[in-house]
């Protein structure tokens, strides 16, 4: 079975999308011919996942040269899709890059929108080779049979190729190895039970879901190899900003002798943060705690802790796995800058 | 603001309850007249806690004895109440010991009637008795203003009296010492955000929920004075087994240094259980991790781990709160021997 892709291009160069919210009960593809209506599904989360909304973007802008190939059009698609999650960095720092490629191609005299879509395509395509790269990294660092605890959706669903906390995992699959994967079902907005379970188990990769707070005892139990999360910042000590539970999952991780595995683009290693101290945590809405899709649970009376993420500390992760090999995380600012690779102040 | 009580005597005679099932949202009292009515609420969970369904069952004998004042009335109410939660063991201890209670009235030759609810009554001062010793203890330890961190129930809705994990929460908040709570939502099923947090601000006591996944970030800010969780089972030599949940809390607690105390009525100290490697963990219906409340979330095709108690190691354990008073954990069978009180051979 494969490995379900949430974008493509339709046979008229419109954008196709697995709408994400409708998942797991319904698998509906949505084609998406306007700037506006790729804005929409950002906005409202149809497309989410940090390297699949760049993408979604970059596709996006180009919806609008197939009408008008001008660099003004450029500009108003850009800003259309850049106001749709002010602080996703991928997303900006993938529209900043199509408007570079669109002024060059003006400045040179070229089809602009050609261009586009072929810089859309290359941006899509180092997003699958990264994904790749992880994934062989990763399954060699494991290098055999698994059951693998994940926490959250760092999967295909949230870039263009096989994700990053789970490209390992298919990596092995596709080796022919006898692979599992336990998902905490990640409150509140549940994207473990809804997002990881459905596009592993799509895949045939057999996988179980837990409610978070079952992860320590099934840590105990003793069967599980290696725990791999992604990640939303990594700090230049290796201090890991991650999904609200990721800490508490290393804390257990670390109680039984499991090895915690952080797994992520080498561009979210953030040099010009020195430690997961100064990393701000987004607090959001009460209701996503309170309720569960839509339906209370808590009276109106009490008050809600809502913090989107929490830092792991670097003495708790065993290596960080990225596109550019497997680094002790104390090096990991090392390994990111001999590699060449950007830094956020590039992007 | 006074803790809610969610058992009373109607002025008939018959047994008031409050629907658990429908909190927090609605705050419904049943008055139930017949033994199948007490049966029906503790089976469907309209009434739930240990020490609650044992009041709750002893008061829906005397339902019988109102109408047929006789000892196979007693025999038949307790053969149609025992049914309804064939494992809850402070439900066959109470009901046996209204058939012993009627045995030997029936033997005297006094009114069955007023002497079963008489017993009934005993059984429901014991029970707030308990619980106030528990919250006296647990008071003194805390010594002043607290924020508490707490997963699952049990407070005043699991018992007769003002809880046992809630106890010391209530004392020292009648006491006028600032005291609030922090709830784990508790999923599966949620406990903690629709009853905890239900019953605490209705008193009065301040209370903020969070996803259970959040608590380790909780505890590493620093601002809880200390966790307390109740017991489902205490083994001999201190090992608890709880809510699931209760383990991966007490690592977290551990790891910040936050004392993690258990709180619960020395009848759930287990002599006959030497540590918690030998307590049966029972693992419950798929759908409660799928979804809730009918929303379904996790795709049909993964599986799914659900079990309802984990065992957390008497060296996590800070100390044992009793009615009869604080304990090591290492010295909680002790310390109940010495108590004199009932164990679980003679239940």
């Amino acid at each position: 079975m494969p490995i379900p892709s949430p974008i493509a291009w339709t046979p008229s160069g419109g954008v196709r999308i697995l709408d994400q919210t409708l998942l797991p009960g319904d698998e509906r593809y949505l084609d998406l011919d306007s700037v506006e209506a790729v804005a929409e599904a950002i906005r409202v989360l149809r497309v989410r996942g940090a390297p699949l909304i760049g993408i979604a973007a970059a596709m996006g802008v180009t919806l609008e040269t197939r009408e008008r190939n001008t660099l003004d059009a450029v500009r108003a698609a850009a800003s259309t899709l850049g106001a749709t999650r002010p602080t996703a960095v991928n997303l900006h720092w993938a529209l900043d890059r199509m408007q570079r490629r669109a002024a060059e191609i003006a400045k040179a005299g070229g089809d602009l929108h050609a261009a586009l879509v072929a810089e859309a395509n290359a941006i899509w395509d180092e997003d699958r080779a990264m994904c790749a790269r992880i994934g062989a990294a990763g399954a060699e660092l494991i290098g055999g049979d698994a059951l693998v605890l994940t926490h959250c959706n760092a999967g295909a669903l949230a870039t263009g190729g096989i994700g990053t906390a789970l490209a390992p995992v298919y990596t092995l699959h596709a080796a022919g190895r006898r692979v599992a994967v336990i998902a905490d079902e990640t409150r509140p907005l549940l994207q473990g039970s809804r997002l990881t379970a459905w596009e592993l188990t799509r895949a045939g990769v057999p996988c179980t879901v837990i409610a978070d707070s079952m992860a320590a005892s099934r840590l105990r139990k003793g069967d599980v190899t290696c725990v791999i999360v992604g990640a939303d910042r990594i700090a230049a000590n290796g201090d890991v900003a991650n999904k609200i539970g990721t800490y508490g999952l290393a804390l257990a991780a670390r109680a039984h002798g499991v090895p915690f595995y952080v797994a992520a683009p080498s561009s979210t290693v953030d040099l010009a943060t020195p430690d997961g101290g100064t990393i701000p945590i987004e607090e959001r809405a009460a209701d996503e705690v309170a309720g569960w899709r839509g339906t209370r649970a808590a009276p109106e009376a009490a008050g809600i802790w809502n913090p989107a993420f929490d830092v792991t500390p670097a003495e708790l992760v065993t290596a960080i796995i990225t596109d550019t090999g497997v680094h002790e995380p104390g090096k990991v600012a090392l390994g990111h800058r001999l590699s060449g690779l950007r830094t956020p102040a590039d992007r």
